[in-house]
């Protein structure tokens, strides 16, 4: 599947892959806020007009740096069928790029505005994570681990709710164990998932 | 315990009540990232350098928005004792007050950035928050409700951060009913404290 790329093509790639490395640097250092184009700009040694040619405004940038994630995160640990030891692998891992943690955390907020140009984004990108966590909910329950009192939707909105909520809390707080939270409000959606 | 406000003091108080509210109002509207203090200053007749007599920065201003929430939320909602009823209660009625909870989704992702000047006050705000739903379980507890086998600090990440998830989603989709998602939480970590 591997394609060798050359030529302007290959070089434009490259450049891309360099300025979105270099855009979650600056976010995870200044945050979203106070992140420049100006200073990514500098940093991947463009103007921010050279810059834009890549990405036409900082909402697509920050857009696309998630969209890398997401893409990397899925391959890694939710293909072929997602479970929910693969999507607490994804928290697990999220530990280790605060950078990334930090921008979502941000950015999904800001764009939580209709108007804000990377709100599509967002509700595409909930989306597919709805699609796949009702998948692994379905999965568990055909497996017998989750009982027939489930509300699938319901249950899903409150895994994404904790996972979103805990990511804020571990940037305030990075002792705070992600993993072990989520797990334990997935042994509670079971044994709710049993009652009579 | 009213206390009656004259002179310039009043003025002062009630011009202050007047910056929070248009505050708010141009937050709701714009979301944190655009609004700006030149437009709150304009709609309160006030000049950028008069609104800074009040509020010496525009994270200052955001955050006595918020802490005066959470004042008025904690007299009708929360006193004498926090219960769950009464913190579900705030949830609901946060879906009265969208341009709160926008501006609290904002701001508190936003200040999770160590140097950011408001970052002590959700701190502080967090551990407040903490405290009154630690009380919340214990209280269960005594009434036999909450089972031994739980965790209080674990629980209470796990309500916070869903109900801080959970304001996010409903921004993004106002159809989300946070107060039954928290139910269903609740109901979770009822069933799991009772657990052999």
């Amino acid at each position: 599947m591997a394609v060798v790329k050359r030529g302007p093509y290959a070089k434009g790639t490259a450049k891309r892959e360099e300025i979105l490395s270099v855009a979650l640097e600056v976010v995870a250092a200044k945050g979203c806020r106070k992140a420049s184009n100006r200073e990514i700009a500098e940093r991947v040694g463009l103007t921010q007009a050279g810059l834009m040619h890549h990405f036409a405004s900082r909402e697509e940038l920050y857009q696309e740096v998630l969209r890398a994630r997401d893409i990397r995160d899925h391959e890694m640990f939710f293909a072929p069928d997602p479970t929910i030891e693969g999507f607490l692998a994804v928290i697990a891992h999220n530990a280790e790029v605060p950078g990334l943690v930090r921008l979502y955390v941000e950015f999904s907020a800001e764009a939580s505005i209709p108007e804000h140009p990377a709100h599509a984004f967002f509700l595409e990108r909930y989306a597919w994570l709805r699609d796949g966590l009702s998948g692994v909910i379905l999965r568990a329950q055909d497996a017998g681990v989750i009982g027939p009192a489930v509300d699938v939707s319901a249950a899903v909105d409150l895994i994404v709710a904790a996972a979103d909520g805990l990511q804020l809390q571990w940037l305030n707080d990075h002792t705070v164990d992600m993993v072990a939270r989520l797990r334990r409000l997935w042994d509670g959606l079971v044994a709710v998932s049993h009652a009579a």
